[in-house]
């Protein structure tokens, strides 16, 4: 996949011990879903204490005092931006005080009606520090609170009001909550670590603990953690889930589990179906490491040809280098990329990505196979063609940058210089899944979105969004 | 493999164009022999002009003017500290000003009679400003130099003094020269850019040019590129040679060819003999990330054994982050590690990793693998045990610190509680390296030396040493 | 003075040209009022931009892509930290979006009654996002902006509501407003520029222009300025004012003029008074310098007694330098002054500081000069003996830490060594600055507040506060 | 003075103690001789330990663990960059082995014959690595040392080698020496600290310690410091001496006493005889903050003629800072000075500097106080007219730069724009440092240098080098 386009990612702790230093550790295994800013908020025993700063975990923290602080319940996030320009303003846990005490709010996602909730509230005379939905969805949240200070029927009647794709984590005061969107878009799950409980974007976040995943947070669920115990607020509503399949085929770690499928698991499905949808008469099959690396294994196993990793990466190549002459010469996938020549020459060759969105690094990696001796290069797509903008969080915003949207499969393999090419079909997608076609977000694939968007179709022809 | 134990790395240039940033683009492709300092020289028409600094190469250019530089000709080193202390006063290239004009050196290796040739000198008078052996050397070529301008001579004269491993990078003044010691400890090739030539220490700094490979560097030869030419002064003795092996097992990227061996091969042919000399019946075969991948997957075709990668690699967790109250819970090899647990539950695997320094990493893994729910695990490794200290280069430097020495190998095996360990026979890795056994070193397995080291046994009984 | 209580300082502009690198260069000209955060926000011609950071101006700015901005009105600010813990968060501008736009401000001062406010609000279901009494100003303004969307008006009501000190420049849209409290505590002055208009805390930002300073801010008036006219709104009720003295005798610049009053002249004016009031017959006055320069030069020409610059200051001691086994004898006043002996040696000197707080300086000073060779040290002090806190904006919070609640003069004179020992009276200082008692808060000298503080005294006994 | 012609500065300290921290608190005390870089070497029992980096001696020893080394001597330097450029390597000190242990050195000056000397040893077959005179000071020293042995007798060898200006110290294993050249160019003095002796530049460094200035360092003198005991090696042959003027009137700190004389009182004593050579008839007189003031102040004294600090200076204007589109109105001068205008206003003004080189400044300065009211401006400097380079260690190379080579007294009264302009007579100046005028090095002045240079005038017209 050519660029960058990670979620965020949130967690919660409410343990019998300190959390702050496991916070950061939790962070650190879901660094992948966001290096731009990451914060932590802990009750320290009478308030609430916000730290946060630009940067990967470790940067972000050492500009703070955080060390020093001690409670047994936090949030923390590490953010991609979606939805804010870049800057230590829009880092989060967004922290907002109230006559009952503090909110602090980590969130995953991206609220749909922002433009126009932010409006509407503005119009009723509220205002706003930063260009973030996050704020919008805390003070939502604090002004239901303020109303009844039931923390579950505010977030409850908040969730009534905000539509989208939200997984949010939430400290208020020495309070833990875990919240999922109806549709469950973004993943949150729940573990137990033996002297307390995490809420995680990701089960790997548990992992580093030896801590046992205990399962999803449900679409439309709000959970309470305490050290002992998780209190389940169940939705009342049934709406189908949208969970996003890009969670599994490049966002999430391998070795996390989503929505109770193990993501490498999804991946060499993807691959074995591909094989069969997609077959090639070819003398090995090779990833384009590291993100096709389980659907290439997938298609090896599907298709009985041979594995090889072909391609190796340069792990130090993402560092920012430039010089002000910089010669023409300088080709960043190049640098980023080289193929085994004794292993291609003289052989016809397949390989296998994740997606394509715009399909150029494909036109270089064909190239040098060609370059190293590749008598013939064939490319496989884990994902069928993308088409559509996501609005649910994924930073996909315009229909122009998609190659698939202005050629036919057919067109994108002449211009990427391959002989074939084949991508996964969308029903060939959801059984590597392994879930209902009606519990998966398909709407970049399929024009179809879960929610009403306005100048979209939305999948059910009709709206089901209940009053909550 | 535990720790970092890594090499330094060299490029020259000579090209009709300016060499600049395309030598600073070639040491970042081997970037992985060094993360210490780097630096270059080059000559800028009238005068060699350095810039150097600690950190990875786009780091330690930033400090430096090094854009305006202007050149046709130049050398650069990567370095991974072996000999002398961390420090900017360390990096390298070491410049060296003598009445004919100027010297600049990269050296990747190390010199066995180091501390007796700088005492020798010493006590002649000379002084030193630095405790790298770079330094003696510089100075060493320069005494030749200053008696008869001879850089070729002077360079052979150095060789006849100078003991151990070297690769050598050497710019004086508009002149650029390759060396490499007589017994080829570590590699160096040169390759043609379609405007130049370029020496480096390993292919992949030449593919990124999309340049040609023409040939390593002969053990014992100098050669002098200059943008048309390569002129070849070869050795006039005839050494076996003792080419590392670790360099295939380990320091090299798998898309380089060092000595004709395209490593990616050498370590699947590892794995493969592996597999024969080491059978095991489970259920799949797993690498160790990211350095056992290829032996792993030379062990599946092997042994014909299904290819899992079922241990993730968190790319996040190497930066430093220490609380000051860490708790015990942090672990940092569960920070870089996690298993699938989908792929390893129920099942009897078998992974692989290129070698054992002192096994403490490995016991966590198998650990880690049982407590997702592995049946069995069946270790393997691609290189025979570490039995004794290396002097040309790579930082083992005690027999105390082998696992290897203490323990047999059942010991081992129990230690690091797996229920079988196998090493690949020192037989079995000549083969893969697909080389005579007397053209490779293996002192570290066999403790038997290609040069004279005080306190060891030479490999041949005898000391093949003749005056140059 | 022992330790730095500096205020903050304002900047607003509007010019017929680009304003961004204006008001940096008028903030770093006010920089001496506070080196915690800076920041600047502009409207581009179609919105408010703002970029602020931690550190002095040109370091804030650094991290900035200020410089793209191009607008012809702004406002700026830098912080010394009075009523919020330092963090990135509380730096200003503060930016508050509301329906009708943007409302950027910053602000210089502190308001007395802002707990009460907050939780005012807070019970009405307001939220917070800081601790800074700015955000509280700002969301009141935006309070009543939303209501009549009239700047004046709203900025006027919110004069009705907040009490305390507070000199403000106001970005609303393309509007800019300076707004001082009814009692005139912190300065805010006007300039013209040829192109346009300046709001400023010191003079001294319009004279690095060659601008104009054309008056003071009245107590209680809102101006705005375009770039061809200053707006009075000036307050429709008369309070006395309650100018800080402190300003005169240690905030401002020298050269900066304050409300009428050169500080320079006013600072001199204070020496040659306390050289009427506490004569001494002595060889030489000195000032401690900086900040008692043009008192000793004052006492000078009033007691016609020779002026020498006995003391040398280290300009280079105020970095932070902390070897961890340090010693005991390090001593950081006297890494920062040092006597010149054959100046001081067998004199009779006095020495002539802006004000004592603590007095722990004025006691190694006194030893230093003795042990210099003084034969007898004398010390007079520019400002009468500090003994109540200030709820203006100063950071003296508590009557335990001032030496002039606790012991006499005459014991202050024992503790810091010296032969004798004269603080200026409140009449002299009055007359020093030359404006009615009245129109100076002296509330940290008489413990006689200018506005109502809960738990001290009026200082007319009754309250003036009327309804806006 | 228009910019910094900083010189740099030298410590040495031997102690019953560990020195390491107090070598870098006496390093703070003379920052101002050099801030580009700075550095320490302590013996620590067993060997020499050397760290150093560029910046203030704050900043330089940040990236060091120079805190963990214990030792009761060593050396340190601060450094402005005369010979060499800009660049950590030519960071000092600079550390030399050899066969009988480590040399590291310290030095102020420059090496007037170092192109001459240095081409004789490349001649000879050495080599260098730095292109710092330095350098060329510690092999020479090294070369004799390996001849004998006998740390004194090399240093005095090498004092017959180099010429110029050197003011040394030097640690030789564990011992520690001060040396000056035989002209005493620099400034080297010694002192008594309670616990052992230091060795400094200027006395300042003695007087954070409440030590006792001892003495200084004769011209031509090796001195050897211990503990308990300096041990001298005096000169054996007679030079006059030739101290740099500039030390007095612009280097050293005015509460340093150099050679004997308070640099104060020299200062104050160059503005009486300034104020009896070239009187005016005005109104005040101001110095030109900070460096005039000392000269100003005597001027007051010597015409009984009011001082007033009627400008005021920005200390933060220094920090760099780029805007790209940065206006033509910003002025650097103006950022930096500011003239009080109600004490400048209508008078006749005399501003006092302490020398001029360019003049630039002082265009600026006169036109400042015209625009704020000053009736006439008259204008005194403390040196007279610069029209030579110095050699010497002083940075003005060029008989171009100085506005004096040009232009007669009048036309650069005219070209400044002052009513009037006088600068002291080099009588003026002798008589005010109280020493015989062949005693002190004017050649800037005059044209007539101490030692020979080639191309200049000798100022005896002969040479008086002996062999030492």
């Amino acid at each position: 996949m050519t660029g960058p386009r990670h979620s965020c990612g949130v967690i919660g702790m409410y343990c019998s011990d300190d959390v702050t230093s496991d916070i950061f550790k939790a962070l650190r295994m879901i660094q992948h879903r966001g290096q731009e800013s990451a914060g932590i908020s802990v009750f320290n025993g009478s308030k609430v204490i916000t730290a946060k700063g630009t940067g990967l975990v470790s940067d972000a923290i050492k500009q703070t005092g955080m060390q020093a602080i001690n409670g047994n319940c936090g949030i923390g996030h590490v953010r991609y931006p979606t939805s804010a320009s870049k800057s230590e303003k829009n880092a989060e846990p967004i922290e907002v005080q109230i006559t009952h005490g503090t909110i602090a709010l980590a969130h995953n996602g991206a609220i749909t009606n922002y433009q126009e909730l932010k409006k509407k509230y503005l119009d009723t005379g509220w205002s706003f520090l930063t260009d973030s939905d996050s704020e919008l969805i805390s003070k939502i949240i604090a002004k239901h609170l303020i109303q009844n200070n039931d923390p579950v029927k505010a977030i409850r009647s908040t969730m009534g009001e905000i539509e989208g794709a939200y997984s949010l984590t939430l400290l208020y005061n020495n309070r833990v909550f875990g919240v999922r969107d109806p549709y469950g878009f973004r993943p949150l799950c729940v573990g137990w670590l033996g002297n307390g409980y995490i809420l995680a974007s990701e089960s790997v976040a548990i992992d580093i603990f030896e801590g046992d995943l205990i399962r999803d947070i449900a679409p439309g669920e709000v959970v309470e953690i305490t050290a002992n115990e998780i209190k389940s607020h169940p939705s009342s509503v049934n709406y189908p889930s949208a969970h996003c399949m890009f969670e599994w085929i490049y966002f999430a770690r391998p070795d996390s589990v989503i929505d109770g499928r193990e993501v490498y698991d999804v991946r060499k499905a993807v691959g074995e179906i591909l094989a069969s949808e997609s077959p090639a008469d070819v003398d090995l099959v090779m990833p384009v490491p590291d993100s096709g690396r389980a659907h290439a294994l997938g298609y090896s196993i599907g298709s009985n040809i041979r594995y090889e990793e072909g391609f190796m990466k340069n792990r130090f190549a993402e560092r920012t280098f430039i010089l002000p002459d910089q010669k023409q010469r300088e080709d960043s996938v190049a640098m980023k990329m080289n193929p085994i020549r004794s292993t291609v020459n003289g052989k016809r060759i397949l390989i296998v990505d994740d997606s394509i969105v715009r399909g150029t690094t494909l036109v270089k990696l064909v190239k040098m196979l060609r370059d190293a001796g590749a008598k013939e290069v064939h490319v496989r797509i884990g994902c069928p063609p993308v088409i559509a903008p996501c609005y649910y969080g994924v930073d996909m915003k315009s229909r122009d940058q998609f190659i698939a949207t202005k050629y036919s499969v057919n067109e994108i393999c002449r211009k990427i210089g391959a002989d074939s090419l084949g991508y996964i079909s969308v029903p060939g997608l959801v059984k590597a899944i392994g879930k209902p076609e009606n519990d998966i977000c398909l709407a970049c694939l399929n024009n179809r979105y879960p929610t009403n968007i306005s100048g979209e179709t939305h999948r059910f022809q009709t709206t089901l969004r209940n009053s909550y």
